[in-house]
């Protein structure tokens, strides 16, 4: 069942400040200079982050429904865009490592500028559509804590000091637990229900128009592993030699992985101090593979999930499949919230684990629209339907992701050479 | 129903004669020195594929089947191996333009010499999987015929004198026929099933792996266009400025053609002597476009085809939804055999038209494996199965596809900016 | 006559503690998070130059004449080694993007922790070599004060807001006077002296290495004009279309410019608002072009200078002949300690103007070693002379070079496409 | 001196005919199907040299000298134009690989009505102009004599076969004879008169415009080896890490060695069957390097050139040099003629061996116009004039060099990363 939002103005401020409060707490650990990094094309600078989010509030809340609104500057509304060609031209993404002005105080001015307009607009009943677009507001800035972690976490380990985004405390290191073997749920086939449809006359639920309408879909039996692949599974394909054995891989991931020189996830070294001879970056700093061996494998390109799960003998499940399996599931786990920001090795459970939390999981699906999907209107149309094309499908939220804002429907996606985000995979298999 | 394959040898022959035949009829119009050229990363020079598709039949039949076969020179396994990592190493793509030996001489002797041992080889009784490899081996050289036809296409455009592969004789000058309006054919909700399992004890049947194997999918009601959309119609996209609206377009298909500066697609040419002020280059020369408006549009991207849809208020249809419409018609139209070498207008009739031939359609698919697909087992798994990633599927086939070679569960799939096939589309629409 | 150094320790520290001070008196309108954009290739953050002139010292100086240096910080020898490769490896130069730690602090308790090693070491006598190396250090140092105008300039630009490094003063705004008419001094063939050989007993002089040894050159008649070409006369060859005919540029300079889109010098900007239709950025922030339309036009390629001087009927002098016209011309002009931060107008006097400062003059010379040149042995030879391919030399310093590190000698040099310095030219002619 | 040309028509016409003879000559061995090669962007395909050859008589004499003449085809003029932007557009070079039309026979039918225009035309007096024309287009013609053996080498060596231009005869096989010791001449300082000057009203010599004016240099005393560098001297510096050490080599030099992985010079390759371990690719065939080990080092970049000449405490000749050094040396040695069509050992005599032919010798001089320097009026104008920019100068010719096509003042250039001609090195010394 999809996330419910209170409908007095009053608990939605709540809700509001909770949200931003969350993303001031992330950059906390941050300097203005680390804000300012923007280490690949997929990244943005922190401070582009905190400006941005505020402006989409100040562009599709206080600008539509606040008649008083005075816009905090002139030229944020088109120096903060980030894609809405709708809106008119915007600066190119690259340059967003040049916003040394306005400076991190003018931001977080204009942060509180429209943190006070939003607090008076939510004194008092609101309009459905802007009750659903402070939501969106809401759901956006979530989207954004995700990448702020994602982002500082490849600007730090691109310095070549590599320097921690938090130095883990002593008490905190990871104890190196030991994951349940790999498992199998079966499913039987038939027809299921994917997606959800929202009501037009009611604001309680929330959902990205992707997930959206609900609608059948006829699945084979299949069966899904009862957990991530580790780290030490993933060892094993990389000594056995799979970056190296163009039969495992899709031609275009292995066009990549040569043309790339990958031999290991992104974030692992060689180190000959350690005793597996690997290390791991992490946002705590570089912590030796054998403390992570029996944590999901994360960091990985839809490629290199493929190739691991071709090379063991499974496969990915479509996204069909991954929903379908877990959409009873209770929404917890290795979330943001917990603090930990790597993922942790699987309780000895029964039953699927970290179905949420820990690590997006790639699947078979390519990313398109479904039978009867609109867009939503206007400018908001462009939030998600025009990239449905050459994006593989993401499920289940990862260590960074806030609790509240994942669910069963959700589709994540993204290129299949994409590193950066937490992505691992979950294998399935057809059942018979 | 799938193509059938007649099982006694003898007819075997026939049809691998009369396959190579048409392969050797392709060339005629052109010189060796037209067989060399390599205009795009995509094609191949036409002398390349003259061997290449002997290499299939020696690699994977006569070198496998024939203990006393003679290969025809040592160097030729893997000079002209395409992309079969399995078999070893191969030359770069980009160097096939480099071949300019062996000579062309050499190369139809090697087709002589393959021809004799394929000759010998079907006066006797066939082991069954010998049959099925020679079936694909055709089906192979059929693509390939295919692809002669356009790789020469652009070689001869890409020259800047553009000279015509054939010039048309007076009385073929195609007569401006009206297509007809556009309409829709309406399918109902339900399970139907999708491509076709073949009985592993039998050769009588032909599909790709990629086709199989049969299974359930839910469809939605939808409608289905009548015909593909034509070049007047899609002019009225291009001078209603659709080239120049981002929001008509998915996201990298708006980077795509800003980087190309694409306003027309492929082959279309401004031209201040023709009343509409356009040409379009076919393999007969450039043809005004005023002669061929009812024509269906071609040599189009997924991104072109989706835009437009986009504009005229439809979408494009999924390939299942494709294949469930089309799967009872009868395999006919404006294909190779017909030499028409150009879509022509569809005909003033009900119901679905031009189904087969004409054009490519491109579907709203991604290009994946079915539930419970396997590749074929050793080298020839590397046919299909490793392309599944950043691709779309098209179907139906166009005027250069040969008639043996298509069937209603036949996938082609190119990345979304490929425009150098004969790729346009047909228009569909939710039910409800 | 070269630059003399003051023997005495003492006041070598003076001139230490004045350069330095320079350095930071340049950095006080910047920000932490102004010093860290890196906007061009050519460019490094503000914030790396404070560090790497530092790093300088350190290695050069402190680290081999001084036994009890204790080093800074044990990353920082490769962390800010630029590009000796005789020292080490070192981060690849787009890296420096990423230094948001050691954040601005601590890089400036670096500066004070070697000044203050510095300080102690000029309190007494010094080797020669130890005192060679600390007036290169400081000529290396006013280099990096260049580069921080020069890259922030860039910076601000970049900038989507385009924001000032300094407001001008409003009574600071540049009276437009007027530039003398172009006119000509003409030289007499003959054999002249070029560059000059440093006394190796002595260390009160100094040059680089490429501009040594002094050697014989001939020279044919010629006439060199009395100032830099104008913003209004370059205007006037943009008016006459210069930047499209493709016989005034060189070969390579054509493909680039019509790579690059250039149409005008870098900095400038259609502005319909301003009388010209043209104003152009500088370090004050964007100046209609009628206000500087009788200053120097700065911040042209080699190229669109070789092609102002082909239209314009003329050519640019060569290195040897601008040497031999400015030998005896004292060191005065618009550099930096003027603060105008841009070239100013000629004065209206007789003879040649503005031979230093305002703008480098492009030269018709590549950048090679005079003969018997010989590179600083050990990793300083790196200094100058592995750059001696592929580039033009430039001569006179500019509105942003130290008034003590310019001299007659001074040999600049960059390749030909490069802008974002402050460039210009002067024509020259033969004469006979 | 400079080469004399005959001024009756009748003899003029003797050489018109022998140079065009030439060409054909060095084409025997070759498919039409050969002659459609492009194999490197410095390349074009050798059927494209012989249509722009006779398109440069066409143009330059032909349409301006001969009232009556009948182009051939009215889209050769601008279809076969190389880089003339004052004669209007033209295709870009690397489209040249798409011209399989005009067919070979097309293009010989257009020589033969050049050549017999050209017959009429000499059969009278002529102009000067067009006599100086015409002298130019057969000095044209030979240097692209030499780019048809460069440029057919490069396309057969590319072909994963490597298949040989010619076989050589067993009995031609090199017989590994013994390179003289390296030594040195001796050259005093002094004024010097480089380049020369031709007399306007005299046709009797010729030289490009860029060997012109000629005028004084000063010289400071040098020495400058009696012959080239070697293979076996060569192969040492590879030995001792030459091609690892980045102290060697200029900046940009090791940018681009490192970006293009070179290891050895061009056309060499590793061979475990050879004694020395390696082979090199002549134009006939691979050749064990120890049976080519005393011949010159060739297919050297500039880089490598000057990192040899570091490496082993030498430089590079400036071109001045080099010009005073042999300017009074006969122009003999293993040209074009000789059918060598490789570099040879050295023979066994006293001063400068190999002047002339062998390999083209990289000079440390920038290529830039020489003082007074005015490139030919029009179009001509474009023939050398426009390339001064980014390009070091190469002297002496090499073993495809046609004998009358070379002398002491000739000036070839290329960008210091080319590596397809036969260029080499002979290394000088400062004396003092």
């Amino acid at each position: 069942m999809p996330a419910t939002i209170a409908t007095p103005a009053a608990s939605l401020l709540a809700r509001y400040k909770a949200v931003r409060h969350a993303t001031a707490n992330l950059c906390r650990p941050l300097s203005p200079e680390d804000m300012m990094v923007q280490s690949c094309p997929e990244a943005s600078p922190v401070k582009w982050h905190l400006a941005h989010t505020s402006w989409f509030f100040e562009t599709f809340v206080l600008r539509e429904f606040v008649a008083a609104y005075q816009p905090f500057h002139p030229d944020f509304p088109w120096l903060f865009n980030s894609y809405y060609n709708s809106l008119g031209d915007m600066p190119e993404k690259k340059l967003r490592s040049s916003f040394s002005r306005p400076p991190l105080d003018a931001i977080l001015a204009y942060r509180a500028h429209v943190d006070a307009a939003m607090d008076r607009l939510l004194q008092h009943p609101l309009e459905d559509e802007a009750a659903r677009r402070i939501v969106l507001g809401l759901e956006h800035e979530q989207q954004h804590q995700e990448l702020i972690a994602t982002d500082i976490k490849h600007a730090l380990f691109t310095n070549p000091l590599h320097p921690a985004y938090l130095e883990a405390p002593p008490e905190q290191k990871p104890t190196p637990t030991i994951a349940p073997p790999l498992d199998w749920i079966t499913f039987n086939p038939g027809l299921t229900e994917i997606g959800l449809t929202l009501d037009p006359a009611s604001i309680e639920a929330f959902a990205f128009d992707n997930e959206t309408p609900r609608h059948k879909v006829y699945i084979a039996p299949f069966r899904l592993a009862n957990r991530p692949i580790t780290c030490a599974e993933y060892l094993a394909f990389m000594e056995q030699n799979g970056y190296n054995r163009p039969e495992l891989w899709l031609s275009e991931g292995w066009i990549t992985q040569r043309a790339e020189g990958w031999q290991a996830p992104l974030y692992w070294q060689r180190d000959t101090t350690t005793k597996s001879g690997w290390c791991i970056y992490t946002l705590h700093g570089f912590i030796p593979l054998e403390d992570l061996s029996e944590t999901p494998v994360c960091h990985l390109s839809f490629f290199e999930a493929d190739a691991y799960a071709r090379w063991v003998g499974h496969r990915l499940p479509t996204e069909f499949e991954w929903e379908h399996a877990t959409q009873s599931h209770p929404v917890q786990g290795n979330l943001l919230e917990t603090g930990n920001l790597h993922p942790t090795a699987a309780p000895p459970n029964e039953g699927l684990q970290q179905i949420f939390g820990d690590v997006w999981e790639w699947t078979a699906s390519g990313y398109t629209g479904y039978p009867g999907y609109h867009p939503l209107p206007g400018a908001l149309g462009e939030y998600n339907g025009k990239f449905m094309s050459s994006q593989m499908v993401l499920r289940g939220g990862s260590c960074v992701t806030p609790a509240t804002h994942i669910r069963a429907t959700y589709r994540n996606f993204f290129t299949p050479a994409t590193r950066w985000q937490f992505s691992g995979l979950r294998v399935a298999h057809d059942a018979s």
